[in-house]
Parts: structure tokens; sequence; C-alpha cells
């Protein structure tokens, strides 16, 4: 008697496990996984150290406002303004920490305000983009390159790049239920060991979709 | 040998026409079209006849600024100020002419600056939506409901709607090429004599698909 509530207990137990672990995306064997977290990212600033050294003093440091999804990364309590030929936009977050390339990433139409047309580019490659200003507190910082509309992306492990069935590299659709739903094309997956399982995307895409951090969506790779 | 020339000449012009018709979505005969122009539509108001006395005055009339796509509508040069909980937008243009109901269609990001949480509704549809301030230079209206998110829709004729394959109030979706591409679900079909092709969508989609007034998309009925 006391064992079947037992065996009862485990069951209910397990189940219950099972269905919490299946709404994160996470199914516990076979199938691969399709759900993935967003993280709807505002428009924010990439610096280098010569670039910190004129923005906010020689030697100046980034310090945390708060974590982000990605491990290492942090939202910096500094602040820039952009500034490109049609229109200024102030209080810019700088992600730490410092980088190798300056690098300014806004919506389509942070862009539109700013009076740029930057082409949609992978975080980090700066051909064919065009530059913008940055100010800070202490100076100002002309880059001829570097700003751009990120791609569409989402990190994940080896390990659960496995689960997903995808590679690094590879680029998927990814579905949105819903009123304003439907499909994000051109989304590049990105694999590595330190990296932890999020969909960034702008929030002009945020605002489209209706999809706020924390919401999950879906993952096609027919 | 001249009619040798003449006949080739006419296929090549032929083919040349056709190229250009498909382009367009006209495509001549037997398959379903299948493309349709899209305008971007700004955040806009429309106001009946008495919201019009209070803010420009009693038996003020808009006047137009400029025609818009369908026909008989127009956007007036007379704008409001919208004020909601949080936030407030200047220079909102009033659609003429004159409706029965006020109406204030926004954004999912200028629903959040101005703090309010319209759904997304059909034109004219103002059950569960939330109010609204408008401020004209005459005077202020603050009205109960009529604040949406307008539902993405496409107008055409009923000759238009047959040569699509679809019919009024039918939900379909839409395609759209590109490094922001992907496909909008929801999408409703609306036929009426004096509308003309024209898919509306706000302007979060617009910066989120990369699509401006003019571009073409193509409609999936599958």
């Amino acid at each position: 008697m006391t064992q079947t509530i037992a065996t009862e207990l485990t069951e209910t137990i397990t189940k219950l496990v099972l269905e919490e672990l299946s709404k994160v995306g996470l199914a516990p064997s076979g199938e691969p996984l399709k759900y993935v977290p967003v993280g709807v990212s505002a428009r924010h600033v990439h610096v280098n150290r010569a670039h910190m050294d004129i923005l906010f003093g020689p030697g100046s440091e980034l310090t945390k406002f708060k974590d982000i999804s990605q491990p290492g990364q942090f939202a910096a309590n500094e602040q820039v303004t952009l500034i490109g030929p049609k229109g200024t936009i102030e209080k810019v977050r700088i992600l730490g920490p410092l980088r190798k390339d300056t690098q300014a990433e806004v919506s389509p139409s942070d862009a539109r305000k700013l009076g740029v047309n930057p082409p949609v580019k992978q975080s980090g490659v700066h051909d064919g983009t065009p530059g913008i200003t940055l100010v800070g507190p202490k100076g100002t910082v002309v880059i001829e390159r570097g700003c751009i509309v990120a791609e569409r992306h989402i990190h994940m492990t080896p390990a659960e790049a496995s689960a997903f069935g995808v590679q690094n590299g590879q680029k998927v659709q990814v579905k949105i239920e819903g009123p304003r739903g439907g499909i994000m094309n051109e989304v590049m997956i990105r694999v590595r060991d330190d990296f932890a399982l999020d969909m960034h995307i702008d929030t002009d895409d945020g605002n489209a979709f209706g999809l706020k951090t924390g919401d999950k969506v879906e993952i096609i790779t027919e």
C-alpha cells in the first residue's frame, strides 16, 4: 500500500518534471529540441580600449550595471550618445567587456532616425558598414565603420546544437505564434562552449512579432 | 523575310511585356496572382464630426495634404497630439474623410511609448480597446476606447480577390524576401469594389521585415 503510493507519487512527480522540461524546450529524450528563449536587445555599443580612453578618460574601465544572458558579458553603467547625419540617440548603453573593435548595433528604426543605412551583419563583421559618431563624457570618437543592424542569431552550446539538430553557421527559420506572429528567416546558429541558449533579436523584430525577453520561439530546420 | 522579322519582333515584345507584367504580379492568364504592393502606414487617427468640432473648432473641415492609396481617402493637413499614461506623441496625422468613430492606430512601439496596451484589431472594431487622449489646436478629446494596433490586411477588389484565389475575411500569410525576410501571419483579406490593391502594415512591421512602401510581397494561401 505504502509502496503503491510511493510509485504513484514517483510517476506523478516524473510526469510534472517532464512537462516542465518540455515547456522550456528541454525534451527529455529522443525528439530534437525545438524551443528557444528570446532576448530582445536594445541598441547598444561595444568599444575598444583606445576608444574607451577617449570617451571616458585614459585607463577608465567599464563598470557592471547588470549581467546579460551570455556568460561573462554585461551591460555597463557607461553610456554614450550616437550621432548620425540626420539624428542623435542618447543614453546608448555599452556592453562589456571591451572588444577588439568598436561597434554600434542599432535597429532599422534607429538607423532611420540617425540617417545611416547599415547592412544586416554578424557582430564583428564590419565590411561595407557605415561609420557613426560616439560621444562620451570625456571625448568624442568617429568610427569609419562598425555601425550594423545585427543579424538575427541564436546562441547555444555544442550539446544544445546536437540536441536541436543544427550546426554552427547554419541559418534556420524561427516560428512565432500570436496575432503578430509569423516566421523569421535568416537566423544564424552560433555555437560555443560558453554560450547560453538565447535568440537575440532587436527591438524592431520584438515589436513587430509581439515578442519580449523570455518568450519562447520554435526553430524550424527542415 | 520581313514577315519573319516582324514575327520575331512580336514574340520578343510579347515576352518582354509578359515578363514585366509578371514582375508586378499581373500574370496575364491562368495562374493565380501572387504579389501585392506594400503600404507602410505611420501612426494616424480618424476622427468623427463631434470630435473634429472640439479639436479644430465648430464646423471645421479636414483639408487634403495628399491622396493615399485607397480611393477617396486622404492624409489631412490637420494633426493632433496623442497623450497616454506614460508618454506623448506629437504631429499625428488625421486621415480623412471624417468617420463614424474616432480611432487612433498606433504601432506596438508607439503603444509602449504612450503606455497603452492596445490589442490587434481590424479598423473600426473597438471592443476591448483602450482609450487615449487627442489634443488639437482648439481643444482636447478623451476617448474611452478606440486605440488599436491595426491588423495586418490587404485591400483588393472582387476581381483581384478572384485572381488571387482568396475571399473577403480570409486570413492569409505573406512571404517577404531579404536578410530581414520571413512570413507574416494573420493577414486579413478585405474586399470591396472601391479598394485599391495594397497591403497595409505598420512601421514596426516595415522596419522588422525591411519593407518600404511600394515593395512587393507574396501571398501564400495553401
